[in-house]
């Protein structure tokens, strides 16, 4: 006959609830407990199922979003694959908008654990201590989208950031481009800022191309208005670049209005790659060349991991990085044609 | 003494539950018990406070905003303003995305059901017959954001859509453009199709310029790629146009990206004016003249109200139509110089 979890629970000597805090949420047992839990599950073979969990668990069949900045369509395509997911699996997904503000993440966690879901997804942002512990408490399975923790055991889905700003760098080096000038985010950003510096420098290098940091970087927010000033300010002080790396569509948007209002051609005078391949890299004009990330099927990827965290099944892996790659438009000049 | 809940109840020999429903959401209530607790508040000229409402009702502080298309920017703006009034009220908002599917939309309503939610948002679409039963099922205050209904007495935040879509095209009337071609929504939807195809065909009448609404309109959804296929037909049917009315930023980029591609330029040979004023109308090159609806004002007012039919409070009017304007950009020639 199949185990259940109250044979794993009498053979560990715990309560059914215990069984299940580590099958959900490992941390939050303490080691002993765990230790034995986990070794009465292998001896019993024990693998829990969907209904019986359900049953235990009073499932609400509710997972909650939290997005930092509701009008980055970044979020509109990676929710569309996680609403298409969560669908399939008989799921309805509640949203919280936090703002990019730490009061109003605090506020959203408040209200989704007070709303009783199943589980959470946490977009874009870094995990910090205070974040963890809030986690834990929580006490629901919780998956990481567009981000990722090192120092956590926490199940992410994301690009290698790294890597996909080396390949748009030597896109633009492959192209002929040698001068070329980049719009980034914070360094102190561990997510989308540092990893891109990173691969944007390591690509200069592997192609023995010596550009001085503070002339070819420029710094800014995410947003439309950020990438318009950056790049004045980097034109200013880098002004025979031929090509510049704007790591969101949103920068490089802004970036091509500031060319273009100052009469400068894009991509014939300066070329422009940006980074996340949102609709409206398709919408603009010209249309913008840049880094794609799969968006909807990282939302869908997202959904499915939690649904089987939250049914007790195991996950193929812990942290996954999804391809990226460089969906080509019109905003980048060939030079050696 | 100011007279309380309990003595409206009192007086009208009611429950105080039957006077909290009354307050808000009087159709719920039979006619006749209705009247005579109307009857019992004006005699008793009782106003409710909002303390004594949170303590009868148990409020949770959490509203749910239903729209029905996250990738649309148009919500975007909408609930950046819904965010901000709602953290002034001390509220949180829960977003749900029903992809204008009618069964994520009744799922949607389940989920705000059962999360004991105080107070709904249902955005842009017409409220039929089956959706007023569930409004009332919900027993909760709805207000309706960028809809209204003319059956049924809900609050509603929208602008003027018939007025609107007349200014839009006296505006290019006045730019000396006569040839003026539309691309609409469906004629029988009765928020943003029929009554925008109104306004331009009064404009045109009210101006003298005969054109066969069988040539100068071509019919499409929302979407970019919507917006391309329609300018593309309408060219084809009426290629003497001088300028599109195109009934959302979206339509009128995909419009924009179809003339760019076909080397129609604009605005010399055709000009575009588009609806909405998204962050995107003014992302693109040429940056879009468009109608402009006040959405972040939009989403402010709506929560507002929403807040005071929660608090029993009573509301300055019922259906609000907020002020538009045409923003100039750049997407307009004018013949006339």
């Amino acid at each position: 006959m199949k185990s259940t979890i109250k044979d794993v629970a009498k053979m560990a000597n715990v309560s059914i609830s215990t069984v299940s805090r580590v099958l959900n949420n490992p941390d939050i047992v303490a080691k002993d407990k765990r230790d034995k839990i986990v070794e009465a599950i292998k001896q019993l073979n024990y693998t829990p199922n969907a209904l019986a969990r359900g049953l235990i668990h009073k499932r609400t069949q509710t997972l909650g979003v939290l997005i930092p900045d509701i009008s980055n369509l970044f979020y509109a395509e990676l929710i569309k694959g996680m609403e298409d997911a969560a669908r399939e699996s008989g799921n309805n997904l509640i949203i919280c908008n936090t703002d990019n503000n730490q009061d109003r993440k605090n506020a959203s966690f408040k209200v989704l654990s007070e709303k009783q879901i199943d589980g959470i997804v946490f977009t874009s942002e870094p995990v910090f201590p205070d974040n963890y512990e809030l986690f834990k408490q929580l006490g629901v399975p919780i998956v990481l989208a567009a981000t990722h923790s090192l120092e956590y055991e926490i199940p992410s889905v994301k690009v290698n950031d790294e890597q996909a700003a080396f390949d748009a760098t030597e896109y633009l080096i492959r192209q002929g481009h040698r001068q070329i000038g980049m719009i980034s985010g914070s360094m102190l950003d561990p997510i989308s800022g540092l990893p891109r510096i990173q691969g944007f420098l390591r690509a200069l290098r592997t192609h023995g191309i010596e550009l001085d940091p503070d002339t070819c970087i420029e710094y800014g927010s995410y947003h439309f208005k950020d990438g318009y000033e950056a790049v004045k300010r980097l034109h200013k002080k880098f002004p025979e670049m031929t090509a510049v790396f704007a790591t969101s569509d949103e920068r490089a948007l802004g970036c091509i209005s500031y060319l273009h209002e100052n009469k400068i051609k894009v991509p014939d005078d300066i070329s422009v790659i940006g980074f996340d391949n949102t609709r409206m890299a398709g919408m603009c004009f010209p249309k913008l060349t840049t880094v794609a990330q799969p968006l909807y099927e990282m939302g869908q990827l997202v959904i499915r991991k939690l649904d089987r965290m939250i049914n007790g099944e195991p996950l193929e892996e812990l942290r996954t990085y999804m391809d990226h790659w460089i969906e080509e438009r019109e905003t980048v000049y060939n030079l050696t044609k």
